[in-house]
Parts: C-alpha cells; structure tokens; sequence
C-alpha cells in the first residue's frame, strides 16, 4: 500500500533462479528499475522478454566492480566467487552508514568460470569499517571450508574416464563451472557431448554471448550423438532433482526422444539434493537402476562442491570486514542460529530479522522497529496468490478425503422436482458397492427434502445444512471418510 | 481368487510394523493361521483386540527356535539379531528343498535386549546345505558391519550426561533396545524418565510383560516430570518421523499439554530419516530452532546404529549357509541390484523376483514361471482400496487445480429454468475480480444453454460438453488453470 512507491530499485547479485527468477512476476508490483551486471542482464533479459514485458522494464546495464548510485544509496559491486560467474558482493552507502551485503558467496581459490573474489578490495573495506553486514547463513553449520570447484573437475574426470558405456551428468543448469569441468572432462576423455534439456541450452547460450564457457567443446544435438559408440557419448542434461518433465527423467524412464540408456551406462548427480526432494530422487534412482544403470550421487564420490561459506570461509570474511552487527540472512531457522552462534563466539554482535520485520539503520542497528505485512506467494495458473489463501487449504482437504456432490431441484413449496443426483470426485470405493452406496444416498436425500417440505421449511440454507448432516453421518459410518460436500439446490419459483 | 484357500498359514518373524502391521486388515481376505513368537504375539494381540478381530484369528504362540508344522511345510525358528527382540530367521523345509528366509536381521554381538543370534544353529544349517536363501537387501549397498546398539548406548549416555536441560530423545517406538539404552542413561545421569507417546506406551508394556526392558528406571508421567528442574528431566517420546500428530511434533510447536520446551534444552533424533520423510523433519527442527533447543541427529553423533546387514555381515552369513541361490527381498530397485552385484562377485548365484511374479520351487529354482495380479493397497477411511484405483489419480489432479461446479435446470425444450450457479471448491482468485469472473461465466453458460435449445439439442451429454468446452477456454485464458469441472444438468420433463 503505497510502500513500492518507496522502492527506488532492485539489485541483483547474480545469475541464479532463487535471487532474479521471480524479477517478471512480481515486477509489475513493484515497476522500479532494475540493477544487473552483463551475465544477469542475460538471463533477465531472456526471462522478461518471454514474458513480454521487456519493453517496460528498465534495466540498467553495470559492469563488475561498478560503483553507482540510487536515490540517496551510493552502491559498489564487490567481486564474489559462488557457482556463477559475476557473483557480487554489494558495498551500501547511505546516511553515514556502511553496509555490506554478501549475497550468495564462497572463497574459491580457484573458481575457473568467471573472476576471483576481489580480497584487495575486500580488505580496504575492513579498515574504513562496516557498520552492518547482511551475510549468507546455509553453510553456518558446516565445519572447515566449502572446497574449490577445480577439486571436484579433477574428480569428474577420473570418474568419467573410468565408465565403460554412456555417461549422463546433471547439475543445475546455472552452475557453469560445473558445465565447464563436464566439457573439460569430454575432452580429456575423447568423448563428444551433447546437452540436453531446454534451460542446460538456454543458460550456455547466455554464458557463450556474455564470454564464459568459452573452451566448451563443440556441442554434437543429441541425435547426432547417438549414432557414435556408446564409449564416446557424454551427456549434459536438466533433471538434477528429479524434475518430472526435465530430460533426466525422461531418460530414467525411456521415454526421450533420441537418447536411451542401456546396462552399463552411467549417470552422475553432480549436484546436492534439496531437501525436500528425496522422495522423488529415490525413485529416479530406482528407475535407473531397473535400467542396470550406474548411479554415481555426492555420496559416492565428490562430484559436487557446495557454493556456500562454512565456517572458516565466514571467520576469514569478518576477520577482514570486522562488521560491527551482522544480521544473518539467507538459510531456515537452523542455520540463521548457527549463523548467531558462530559470530558469537567470534565476539561479534548479531541482529536477527525476519520476514516482515522493519530495523531502523538511521542512527545505529537498535533491534526490531515494527512489523510489514509480508508472506509468501504462489503461482496458481498465471495469478500470483498468497500462500495463505483459503483455497490451497481447501485443495488439501479434497486431495485427502474427495468431493461429493448433490443436486437438488425443489418447487416452490419444497417438494422434489426430479430425483436426486450424487456425483462423486476422489472417492475411491469397491467397484461392485459403489452404485448401491450412492443411491442409497440419493434416496436418503430424498427424504431429507420431503421431511423438510412436510415441515414448512422455506430456508434453503436449513435444507442444506440439513442433507450436509445426513451425509456426513452415513458417509462417515460406511466409508470412514468425510468428503468435501457440494449442495446444488435450485428452487423454482 | 481362490488363491487365499491355498495359504495354509502366515508366519511373523518379528514385531515390526513392517512385518505384522497389516495382518488386521489383510486377515479378513486371507482366512488362515497366524504363527508367531510370544514378544510378537502381545503386538499382534493388541491390535486385533482394537480392530474387534481378536475372537476371529487363530493367532499360533509358539517359542523362539520352535520346530513346527504348517501344511507340507516343516519350519524353524532360529534366533536373530535385529533392532527388535525375538527376531527370527526361518529355516523352511517342503518337498526335498531346504529354504532360508532371513527376514530383518543383523550380526549384533551385543544387542541389550533379547538373545544372541544362535550363530551355532546357523553352522549347523550351513552343513546340510541350503538351496534357497531369500535375504534382506536393506544395506546390500553399504561396506562394512552394521555396529551395535553397545556402542550407540554409551554414545547416548554421554552426551545426554553434556546436556544443561531438559533432553528429549525420540526413536522408533518398537526399537526396544534404543528404549532400553535411554532408560540406562536415565539412571547413569541421574535424571527422571517420562515416556510419551501412545505407541512408546504401549510397546514398553507389551515388551515389559514379555519380560523385556526389566531394567528400565520408573517411569514418570509427563505431569510429573514436570515438576522436576530441568537438568533432572529426560523424556522418550514418539515421533522421530515428524508425524504431525505424534509427541515430538506437539512439544516442537509447544502443543504439548504436560511439558514445554526452552531454550537450553536438547532433543535427540535416536533413528535414521526414512526417505520421503526429510520436509517434514526440516521443519521440524526449525520449529525447534525457533525455540532456541539444540537438535542432534545421527549426523551429528552417532546415536543410532542400523538394524539391517551390511557387506560385511551379508559375507558372513552366505559364507556360513552357502545357499545354492539367492532370492533378493526388502528394498528397492537398487539395494536389490546392489544385493546381486554383491552375491555374484563372491560366486554365488541371484534369481531375482519382483512383486507379483511366481517362481517354481518344485524342482530347482528356474526363473520367473508366471505373473500372478498383484499391487500395492491403500486405506481409504474403513476400506482397503488398490492404489490404482482411479479415485488417487482423480484426487491428484483437484488438489492440483480445484474444482468449478456449474448447475442448470432446463425444462422440456432446453430453456433455462433458472439463472446458472457456479460455485468453485480450492481456485484462489484475486478477491476484488473473483464474484465478476464466476459471474460472467455463469451468464457465458446461460449463452450456451440458449445457444444449444436454439437448435433443438435434446442430447444433455451434448450440452454437457459445450459447457465444460467453453469453461475450460474462458478458464485456461484468464486463470491459466484447468479445473475439474462438474455439470450439474437437470431437464425438468
């Protein structure tokens, strides 16, 4: 209400889905400009397009280690290393306060996409002092340091070159170190490759015209590569977490286009699992192996590094910053308080803000002012809706328990007009039961009408709430369950 | 059909869900003698009682290594080690053949409770030869020995012994000697148990009257406990899964009725996650991140140990039996393969059978003979449903984008009787547009209904498809979602 009016633009730090993918829906509440470096510009530019709103947008074009200013903020990109190239960090100057925002981040000695992280810069930061520090939580838990893109090349290589059939690799499709040690290792072990799945292709694409993936070696369509030996092929494919319409499970399942494994080929994961999507891995998994395909996940061997500071990565960033508050973002409940105990027993001083909560920077960082009304929104179709909206309740309960539906047509003066229809959605029910069940519904029903007219009854809502009752009884008593109930009554004048 | 008559008898090789949860629900279409050891026999018991079946089963108590008779089948029972006490193998003996099924198992030197597996029996078998080992496939992936519930006590007891609060241990209810080794770390720790839980309480009972968990320290109830400090309290409590309903889901959203958590308390998660269930579990822990208690879990520490045969254990055993063939059971597609690879790489021999297929035992095992109907049941309310049955699939699709219900009543010639009624089950919409969109649908299909009795249309499925036609067009374009849609067409005569 009013508060976009505030907005005077949007920042991205990188090229990843979490941290622009939602710029095209929630823009046209929003309509600020937004501020990008070349490989997002790409991205965005893409996403935008295909949604037609490129025209409107105002997208303002910066180079890494730009310094640029908004409204009465003075802004700096600070390079960054992280899974994508052109990750920044973002140095905020306003009303006498240095802010600090580290974005998605991790220390890679030794990235090979992209430039390394800018610690010259970094350092001369520290010693002009930062007052706030808004940092990357989801590795606050973990130990030791996140590890370098190039160990886990090395790893790749050796693993491919040991396979004796088809090799398919899936990561996520914006990890383009990834897709480059994937094209190094086809390579080195004489095999062509193929990428497969429409944002693999869309994301290289952007990634060749903004000067990445440069040595990617020449990509073979998959029809092509599948007319050479089995030993020679190598795959690049979407699907990492299981993705129902992505190519990983179209191949899990036989039903790609072109592509069929066969025993002895090999799959790797090259990716984490996110939580959440165990379930549908597992099965992945299992079609595979029906298949006598090999599995190869992050716990057999190290063919994924995480793009997230553990803790001596976070210890080396404020040793340098020495931010004076650090307000933990980016990470659940779990790893925000980790996020606390680390800095803590650092002998820093940390904020916690949630969702919705409002601090005030004017003076200094003094803890939670007030609360904005904020949630969650979900894509229902091509409208954005709150996650608290009833119906997504509704949907759950009617995937659990099914729909009936009862319709009624009654005169004037309450009396039957055509005998009564029950329909069911969900229900399942012993084939040979299930018509009886339900006329013996119909009749019931029958009978709540004509005891209701016998009565004088003129409210349909009384009626109503009168069939609800007698079909939740005799639903609940012979099936167990308690359906979503649908009353269609239309009284004729 | 018809072949219920011919299962002579169902035999249960220990008390585990997995293994006897469904007899209540399958006996009624099965018919036949149920056969199991005294531990096993108060589950069984307890459960037939609350479904009213307990008059009806003919439940066999025999004792462990009891030699019986079912049929033309001569059986033993020989002593296992698992995560339950009275696991069972069960050596089998028909028509020449000598069969092993293994059912759960490990090689637990020191299980706590219950007796050792009777590795002299095993030698003994293992001479006269086997020629059919059907074996638990559970960690056929995994290196090594599974460990012992030995180990994974003094683990509890320690850190139990670090915690300053309250600590809350949650494992699988029927995992009794997990139960035993937190009642051993109550006494050595000085700390006062409570036991919550439904299941928890009656698994400790029926263990209890079998002569299991002796040792276990008096119990409090939670009330009690209550009044205790903190430091002096420890809690075993039902929900290591994250099942919603369960104890440790109510203490970790502070619904618990007796007891509340605080900040400095400790909750141990002693079991492992069981796939599918980690979204759950995550926000399980960030509830209780929330509430600042410490969480550990088995990749924290190692509070739980396996009860299933790993490589080492699997070598052990088949060294031991030397089984002619083995049969891969218990697991999914890859622990079985895994199981194979394992088998054939020590020279044995794998016949592998999947759910519904038949194997000839009568001479020598020789592949799959035939493909009997088979499939996976599920409980709908009161009925066992096949999970097949179009009703899951139907119920999928409305959770997936609601339901638009559309009522009309026609007279004779087709003309509207009543202005058309469109109500909606779970389609979030914009509130503001939301009445003015189901409105202009409503006159839309008033616009077919005359459309259709201008041309004389006596069909009602013919109506019945122009309107659901003109509802998923106007729906599609303007929501971008495709409901199932319910016509509710009455024709007055």
């Amino acid at each position: 209400n009013g508060i976009q009016e505030k907005i005077v633009g949007i920042v991205i730090t990188h090229a990843h889905e979490d941290h622009l993918g939602a710029i095209g829906y929630l823009w046209p509440k929003l309509r600020c400009p937004v501020f990008l470096t070349g490989f997002a510009f790409g991205i965005v530019e893409k996403k935008l397009g295909e949604m037609g709103l490129l025209s409107q947008v105002d997208l303002v074009l910066l180079n890494q280690k730009s310094i640029f200013q908004i409204g009465s903020f003075d802004l700096e990109y600070v390079s960054a290393t992280h899974s994508v190239p052109e990750s920044n960090f973002l140095l905020i100057k306003v009303n006498g306060l240095t802010i600090f925002h580290t974005g998605d981040w991790k220390l890679d000695p030794n990235p090979l996409e992209g430039s390394n992280y800018d610690d010259k810069r970094l350092f001369e930061i520290g010693e002009h002092g930062v007052d706030l520090l808004i940092g990357d939580s989801t590795n606050a838990p973990i130990s030791g340091w996140s590890g370098s893109e190039a160990q886990c090349r090395l790893v790749l290589s050796e693993l491919i070159k040991k396979q004796p059939g088809r090799v398919v690799v899936t990561c996520f499709s914006s990890n383009s170190a990834r897709l480059a040690s994937v094209g190094e290792a086809a390579k080195e072990t004489g095999r062509s490759l193929a990428i497969v799945g429409r944002s693999l292709n869309q994301f290289v694409m952007v990634a060749k015209s903004n000067g990445y993936l440069c040595d990617m070696p020449i990509i073979r369509s998959a029809e092509e590569l599948s007319y050479l030996p089995k030993e020679k092929q190598l795959i690049l494919c979407t699907g990492s977490q299981g993705e129902s319409r992505a190519a990983m499970a179209k191949l899990a399942t036989g039903q790609h286009f072109d592509l069929f494994l066969e025993p002895g080929d090999t799959v790797i994961f090259s990716s984490k699992v996110i939580p959440g999507n165990e379930r549908r891995l597992n099965r992945l998994y299992d079609q595979l192996a029906k298949l006598k395909v090999s599995v190869i996940t992050e716990t057999d061997a190290e063919v994924h590094v995480t793009g997230h500071p553990c803790k001596d990565e976070l210890i080396w960033l404020y040793n340098v910053l020495k931010p004076k508050v650090i307000i933990p973002v980016h990470g659940e409940e779990r790893h925000l308080n980790a996020h606390e105990e680390l800095v803590v027993s650092l002998g820093g001083r940390v904020q916690q803000v949630r969702n919705g909560e409002l601090i005030c920077l004017k003076t200094k960082p003094s803890g939670i002012l007030t609360r904005v009304y904020s949630g969650r929104m979900g894509l229902a179709g091509k409208t954005l809706i709150p996650l608290s909206n009833e119906a997504f309740k509704e949907r759950k309960l009617i995937s659990d328990s099914g729909v009936v539906s009862v319709t009624v047509v009654i005169d004037k003066i309450g009396k039957l007009m055509k005998p009564v229809k029950v329909e069911t959605i969900g229900i399942p029910f012993d084939e040979f039961e299930y018509l009886d069940f339900w006329q013996m519904l119909a009749k019931q029903s029958e009978q709540v009408i004509s005891d209701a007219a016998g009565l004088d009854c003129e409210d349909d809502n009384v009626i109503r709430s009168l069939l609800k009752r007698m079909l939740r009884k005799k639903i609940k008593a012979n099936l167990g369950i308690n359906p979503r109930k649908l009353i269609n009554l239309i009284r004729l004048d």
